[in-house]
């Protein structure tokens, strides 16, 4: 049994208490937040968890093992140290700090400590995401030319983060993983429209190219009146939709068809020629992420898995968003990312 | 080249006038119509071809080799005989006539004269049926249980035919030829809303039961909001569902896949178990149903096929109809079709 | 405070259980399962409930105020009863009993002891079945023709009740709800297929006629490899298409909108005209139902609503059911409700 | 009656050959095209209209007062001073011509003669993008923040034109038409994948600023499986996304309703939390655009009208693509518009 504590209950701590606190493995045994309300509004819902108003009543605690801190970005580094230097194992939200700098004094208190940093990029762990990697490293696609990403919404607008701080991450997180790497270019065009008095862009576009020649670009908003969380994978040999809202048919892949150039006698049959190949809608298992990312936590701290979204991956994303954000300081002038 | 003439330009007639007319083999000669307007209209898009405004004017026309009739269903009979009767071969739309035994007439005077009677079964011609034909032929669902039709829109109200001559003889023409073979017992129940006073039923429920056990159940209406042609086939290896108004995903192959009673521990994952195994969505050609029809009527009156919407096949759809209507008249009795 | 047990922590169960612990105004203090496992995997989530093997346990237990029996449909009954003759309310899944009988018995238990019957007929509970209400008795739609409805999935097979008994119960509850009435008169067809030895219907459908005028056909089905769950509501002014599976746009609202008789000029505009007025999707709210249920439950113990689902309307479902399969082993012969 | 001819028989010709051959007003003499089998096939439709393997047959027959051009792109310019040099109103096929020099020589050409240039930007004339029209007029929309694109499919690849110069008119003369305006800064990245060693790029990203304060991203791609033409305009008021594909439902218009932020008690409303207020699907007319483009140039011809897409429309339009294409050449550097 793994001891744990929880410090944040705001928008996202519900769910990674509640995945906590089932699994098997864990023994969830404190939670703690600022807001007294809040507090007390999950508490209720796990009786025999203590709850504290002072995330330092956690901290001290020598008993519990790890700590999930769920909190705003900017205090995501001050907390994590103070974890780590507890000697606790840390799990920290997405994106792991406000800056890569902060990102790798984290990772290195925990490599001297030997303790396990792991941030909550829950997209790694999705059964979805999953599966494509599988069909990117079996080949299926061919070579993957680029990635067309839009991740929209009506958006919840963050008062400290812009948009690119909060919403690309996921896609930042994942095509790293996908492809393995990093990118070695970002550039970024980003406006603000709702909080333009605070310079807080609602809207970006985000490009990334990756050193084996893949290119991506990211299209977030928090301005758009449908969720959209949609990237298309367009390789040599198929391609690959990956509908995250979609609830039943996650995954898409198109063969390319041979497209021969027809003369159309009507309207009727142009309107009709929208595409050439077959589709194919693999199942994909309705888990949800976080069970399976809250299990491989427990994992990595038992030595028996190695993080897949690790300290390391968690500074990789971090960079990529700085440099998105420099660049859009600087009207989308392309960034080398440093070597 | 087939010399042909059109009688009819009223809905459909334009359809067929603008297939027959650009088909290679054929030399579309004449139109007629009553409606001196719509004669006009339609004529002056083909100024090479003779407008009449009496149909015997292309009837008598010894020159001419077949005629295609697109007229109210009270009259497909008495014109289909002045056609038969003069010699030419003979394209009539769906549903064949008014009641079988016109039907039988049609075709014991074709036999006699040694001409061919095609009907206007469009959907025979789809390249969506023919791949279902395939499927279905070669195994890949199994046994087909049962057949679920929705055959629905916000209707042009007939005033002389209901619902199910409307709308059904598509589907009684579909699966008869999937299946090979003519249901055993048809029964149905209908309702009058909007044409109350006439007795004119709006909306229907049909059951076929056919000779080798599989069931359709076909609904029609005027009366829906959304046009609607769904078929779905539930068969005992996998299921297909042909929904002809999705642009470009017209046929989708469902594996039945494996379902194992799962415990939720949550309302999302609940939400998200809505199927289980994988789909395929061939690609379908297309082309013009109708163009398709047009050459296999040619091909039939050169004697270079076997017409797969004969007036054989044209009459066992009317012979269901009507037991449909019969049994609606008797609130639902199963009718048997007579051996 | 109402002190609540939980008897059944199947299928369904571990949904109630968490809603009713999660209600502010609840304490769930024991929870019985007959399957030890079971038992443990949902108790572990809950670690101040106790945990019965023997449901005896909870019933006995004066402390506690109601009870919900989640448990297979042969034993509401006997399980009701004698949740009732220990003095305590009962809330029962649908369907309420095994028989029109049965839940008389048990209604009438209950208001011998003044005690409360609640049957979880959730969809009533649904925030879009309450915007339909609203629609409906607003006269939105106008005269409620009829109600064309789908609910099927690729099944969970029920091995000891029908797919009537399994599916049916929410169309049946929720019309009669919306319709403030109890059909007089019900049809029903259906079908074995998978276990054509046992006897249990996978597919049917099923016809009820209102008192108002009002049809409902009803198409259930375990083989069906989509989950669909739809119902079309089509009325003299508009129709109303609710599809529960659909994650963002539950409710569609069809205007009629004018249907001119048009000439086509081309394939592609005879294509295109699908339909023909305005559509209006309503925002609706995105609670659980069984949230608002429990919630409900909660309220009429306590005196301050009147049940919704109440053990009549639980009655007055089954006895529709009833009514269902007996027409089903007459071969669709309709049958009369009991005056 | 006015006389025409109509230059090319190509991909696109039959299409214009057919609506004007159908418009009422207009008498189609003649066709013109170098591939003597796609003259024959296409004329063998319209047996009254003369065929010519040279246009200067048509350009010289002065009985004609006007000449459809729809050939490649880089003919444009050479066919069109011929056309207006001979005397005759041109329409001519989007792009207009081959850079923004050739335009305005044909513009020239065509003030000095008092003739029409018309081009071929058939999206004016959807009854889409009229309706967008009168709901941005109307302010229905609010300020008009940004407005993204989606013109991508499985390609056609054109040999002498890049993707931009191929798809991105569409969108350039629909955004120009829609704001009254010309963007003042143009950027695009774009990328070679299948005809690298050619050069021409088959993906690109476009973004335009208008004097307005609106911003467009354009993506454009030949190498999407998925025929995507979608348009969402994010309003300060309201949201509108046009999506032409979709056969029934091609304008929706989304109210922005309120955004509390919501503290989830689990996955599945999180699931759920989609989008937040009501959404409109206004009827759209189901006309072929090309059949009101015709009456249009009918119309202007006459001076019963002022040309939408007249020619100095048609060349703004390629001052855009200029712009773009040299700063995809300058890696995405923005490029004023020309005061």
């Amino acid at each position: 049994m793994i001891r744990m504590g929880v410090i944040g209950c705001g928008y996202w701590g519900p769910n990674l208490i509640r995945n906590f606190h089932n699994n098997p493995d864990v023994e969830l045994v404190a939670i703690a937040d600022v807001d007294a309300g809040r507090l007390e509004q999950v508490g209720r819902l796990y009786p025999t968890v203590a709850r504290h108003s002072d995330h330092r009543d956690i901290v001290k605690d020598t008993s519990i093992d790890a700590i999930v801190v769920s909190t705003p970005v900017s205090t995501h580094f001050p907390l994590g140290m103070e974890v780590l230097e507890s000697g606790k194992h840390l799990f920290v939200e997405k994106p792991m700090a406000a800056s890569a700098d902060e990102c790798r004094r984290l990772n290195d208190a925990a490599d001297r400590a030997g303790l396990v940093v792991m941030v909550g990029h829950t997209f790694l762990f999705s059964p979805a995401v999953r599966k494509i990697s599988e069909y990117i490293d079996a080949g299926t696609l061919g070579d993957v030319y680029y990635v067309s990403i839009t991740r929209v919404n009506l958006g919840i607008f963050q008062h400290d983060v812009n948009v690119v701080w909060d919403l690309a991450p996921h896609d930042v997180a994942m095509l790293n993983h996908l492809f393995g790497a990093t990118p070695k270019v970002v550039s970024a065009n980003g406006r603000c429209y709702v909080q333009r008095d605070k310079g807080i862009e609602d809207v970006a576009f985000v490009t990334l190219e990756y050193p084996g020649g893949q290119i991506a670009n990211v299209h977030v908003s928090w301005l758009d009146p449908n969720k959209i969380r949609k990237m298309t994978f367009v390789g040599s040999k198929q391609m690959l939709v990956y509908d995250d809202v979609d609830p039943t048919e996650k995954i898409r892949v198109y063969d390319k068809g041979v497209e021969i150039q027809p003369h159309y006698d009507n309207f009727g049959e142009f309107q009709l020629r929208l595409r050439s190949g077959d589709i194919f809608v693999p199942r994909v298992d309705s888990v949800e992420p976080l069970k399976i990312e809250a299990q491989h936590f427990v994992d990595v701290i038992r030595g028996e898995a190695e993080a897949v979204s690790s300290g390391h991956h968690g500074l990789e994303v971090v960079e990529v968003l700085e440099r998105a954000c420099m660049s859009i300081r600087q009207d989308g002038q392309p960034m080398e990312m440093s070597r």
